[in-house]
């Protein structure tokens, strides 16, 4: 938690008061007292300092959020994994600078993951805070949809929410090299990314994705678990200012 | 379980004998029957292919083991994580080709971490097996040492068991950016890299080690948990071949 992000509802004027683990983090991590300055931010909103005005069973801080958080640079369509392991995936994928996660229906998703519990946003949304709040630079709460359908999102939809040329397409079985991420880096905008399932992604999956203009990107020999390529891509891809 | 591996005392002439895990991932996932043929491999050993001439109890293959893995390209130097973070993170490192690894007490780690029951071989050595056999392109089981003692291993062991001049230092709050790991990249020898608890290296630390020819390498602006960080850098470095 290295810095400290509030729902705009628990903003008023220039205070802002909350309780929970971020109270616990600041009174046993932090060891705050009235008068330290926090790193602090408003989600989706501005992010600067604040001051603790207060330290009672709820903490007030007064906040000054005057800087520009970072954006996202990076958006993803991911064929999920289990999800006990896209539960740990969720807050890196904050930290790392994603913007918006779809979760798509790929061949090889094991079919009763549409009904886990995570994909309900009282559960997913803390964890991508948490993730922000780790990351320290960004505010803006990944967005998070599911469309089971998925050559019908990528042929009726993707081109209109995903107005990037530059696409890239990322699995086990891997193929043309890093050729194709040094030329996704050099400022052809925003970026979107294609990860598949645990099982990879089927070959007409990857022809369908190729026809809308995604490029292979192999991560090399090695055969990674879902949730560590997906780290592993974002972290070879990401600006490094 | 990419490829199945064996210890060299399952293995007597050319019949490999197996049960546990990999017997049921080869039942349950490989719907094995006699006469199929499995990615297979020694530890520490050769790989290549092994066919099923026994479903039972146990399963036997007849092996034929003529290839040889792609070695580790990288050693760690590792101020530990909390324990139930190490242990996720060990199977990784396997996949992604980490050589050694030495778990060193810097400052910011936690005391009671050296008590971890994670530290037994008989603990941590089915994880990075269970990495190896993620990979599917090595069979060298990395190895786990501790040096508590942080500057005594750094000025009085360091060079003479690492005596590659290829050295770079991570930590969370970053220096100099990429610049060095395109350095590191470019045919210098295996890599050393040094990773830093999750509260980061103090001043002393990175002095220390800088004084040991670790160049700084940084993430970016993000600050990423440890693991997240590992997987991120050891990304970043990496041969794509």
């Amino acid at each position: 938690m290295n810095r400290i992000l509030f729902e705009p509802a628990e903003i008023a004027g220039d205070l802002a008061t909350f309780g929970g683990a971020r109270a616990e983090h600041v009174r046993t991590v932090l060891h705050g007292e009235v008068g330290q300055i926090l790193k602090t931010g408003e989600l989706d909103g501005a992010i600067g300092t604040g001051e603790i005005v207060e330290m009672g069973e709820s903490i007030r801080v007064r906040v000054r959020h005057t800087d520009v958080p970072l954006p996202p640079w990076v958006d993803l369509v991911l064929a999920p994994p289990r999800p006990r392991v896209l539960k740990r995936l969720l807050p890196q994928l904050a930290t790392l600078g994603v913007g918006r996660i779809v979760l798509v229906g790929a061949k090889k998703v094991e079919k009763d993951f549409w009904g886990a519990t995570l994909l309900k946003e009282e559960i997913y949304r803390p964890l991508l805070v948490d993730g922000l709040m780790q990351g320290c630079v960004s505010s803006r709460v990944p967005t998070l949809e599911t469309r089971r359908n998925f050559r019908k999102f990528v042929t009726d939809e993707l081109d209109a929410r995903f107005p990037t040329a530059n696409r890239l397409v990322a699995h086990p079985y891997g193929a043309d090299g890093g050729g194709a991420a040094n030329g996704a880096q050099s400022g052809a905008g925003r970026l979107l990314l294609a990860i598949g399932p645990e099982g990879g992604w089927t070959d007409e999956e990857v022809a369908l994705l190729e026809a809308h203009g995604f490029a292979r990107h192999s991560l090399g020999p090695r055969i990674l678990r879902t949730d560590t390529a997906t780290v592993a891509l974002l972290a070879q891809l990401m600006p490094r200012l």
